[in-house]
């Protein structure tokens, strides 16, 4: 059983996840599909990057994620075949799949076009490359006859990485989930280091460090580790984002004692 | 053919139902899983239990609900897996399954953490234990092994329940659906004790009682039976709950003649 | 394989969708279910009817595409089954159907209520009788079982013909997509009719005609052709629809040199 994950910035309820997934089934009718998101704000590769870097690697080994959040589309921006941890990513190469590729990354250009949709749009190679190339990689067909050597260096995406000084953490919010979750760039480990009675600050406040949010009075502003092991600033029964009118890049202090 | 249903409030375009589902596809990859619903208000058990009340009937017998509106997770809250009606239902013990629960239902406490993700995090167990849980099952471990018996009393909710006097009912909206109809907790049945010409009243104004949305003219405020059988006020071509600033718990009232 | 998508004006996260992928997995275990959109406007037929043009050829010959934007539910309007170019359809002959089905489409009437659900809700024949008919169809009962042959002229909808006069071609916007891009009425080879440098007008402005949205300056208002053929004015990097406050119906002209 393949499995394919689309990951986009289409909108939710756009027909066109739709019609990548009619292009998919065309080709490859056996194939398992699942949507990880399509709210990714538009055009915004670092967001589409963080979601991957976040969720693909609950996905079993095998799988093959296409992207796509491509500004770039219908330039020469290359589309890449990343195989890495045992999975496959399909995207352009705009920093997108940057996050989940390391050094153990076998990065791979998509360049045969007898594996694609006759008649190529311009604006939409979502539906006609990308797609394509996964329901064949589904099919059996073996990355070196979808895609040749990757010569270039791939464009990469860096997360800003927190400071750690004086026994304190200084870092920020790089992304906000659907409950208005604040995730910051501070890991758990980094957390581990900090001595002491913990105390957090966020916009001029002191906020509570808790194991669950169930921990907190409701309303309250809280920190906590998020699931996939990042400092996150939430409001327990609440909207972080709205309440605190929080956005990404607003920074973030974890203060020992 | 397994077949594993989500019922979140996660929000529409969340990347967390992807996690759920990777993990669900891991274990158990032919399994088919079918989105119910994300839209759940946030932390809104009552609106959960709706939602499930009116949707699982019509899924085929050894279908696997899981349900995750949870905000007591990580706490000592305990995790049910419930059998009844030919079903099976995995959720948190706060009332979110207490509306498909009847006398008739098997209640087991999930206890074995052999069957989960490795590292649980405190806040999203519908990833690490609930999807989990229900992909073993749908392999076919047995609920004898995934869980022991719960010898507590389940945390039960209740639906308000309409008052039948003096040939008229009061009750109340208890749900607002997609497109804004207003659905109460008053049953075909109950209308059908109320004799002669019925009039329902809503918010001061009388209301037309119709058999389908296209007998109004368009704009009419009118009552019918909707497609679960329970009373619904409507706005024919259009939204019931932002024209008539509805809520829940909104008294609605049928009178006999 | 069988394969049976959706289209419904039911609105993004509805459970009334999970209700039919229900009913079509109690009857037809087996079956892939793709969503096309649930973000149809409610009761717009005609958006329904574009949706469906555009999205439903990528598709492999033999899906059964499921469409409900329905506002006579109830009444005696008719439901077809249509089989055309390779694949099937069922909605409501309220013209849904109509921008798809050409001179060559095969139209039955769905009149055989053993293969409904037992009890029909007035107001959700979509779960009741289109959704099974679809599942009993993907299980390879004959259309001659299923409907009989309907005598009537279905339901048509036209799109607004644009005119090509003077080397210059006025045409208008009939759809508006996830992005915000307005697709016209104006085809690819409308638009090579025209001779000389290409010039769109749009709301009062000279809007460049380039081939991807790469090429122009963020935030320029821009016209290409669209990944389904048609001619479409968009903003590089924004959102058309708000920024310029554009509709369905506003005019669009292209001029030659």
């Amino acid at each position: 059983m393949a499995l394919i994950t689309l990951t986009t910035d289409f909108g939710i309820g756009s027909s066109y996840v739709a019609e990548v997934k009619g292009e998919i089934l065309s080709i490859a009718p056996q194939v398992t599909i699942v949507d990880i998101t399509h709210a990714v704000a538009p055009q915004s590769v670092m967001q589409g990057a963080i979601v991957l870097k976040q969720t693909t690697s609950v996905f079993p080994d095998g799988t093959i994620h296409v992207a796509v959040v491509d500004p770039g589309v219908g330039t020469k921006r290359s589309i890449l075949l990343v195989y890495v941890n045992g999975q496959y990513f399909v995207g352009p190469d705009n920093g997108l799949l940057s996050l989940v590729v390391g050094a153990a990354a076998k990065i791979r250009e998509v360049d045969r076009p007898e594996f694609w949709r006759p008649n190529i749009s311009p604006t939409f190679h979502g539906r006609d490359i990308m797609g394509p190339v996964a329901a064949h990689l589904a099919n059996g067909v073996s990355p070196s006859r979808l895609s040749s050597a990757f010569t270039k260096q791939p464009v990469a995406l860096t997360l800003p990485q927190p400071t750690v000084e004086n026994n304190a953490i200084d870092g920020e919010v790089v992304y906000i989930d659907s409950f208005g979750n604040l995730i910051t760039n501070i890991s758990t480990a980094s957390v581990r280091q900090v001595t002491g009675p913990i105390r957090i600050e966020f916009k001029g406040r002191s906020v509570d460090f808790v194991s669950t949010y169930a921990e907190a009075t409701r309303g309250a502003t809280i920190a906590l580790i998020g699931s996939s092991g990042w400092l996150e600033i939430a409001i327990s029964s609440g909207n972080a984002r709205e309440t605190l009118k929080a956005e990404t890049a607003d920074p973030v202090r974890v203060v020992g004692g």
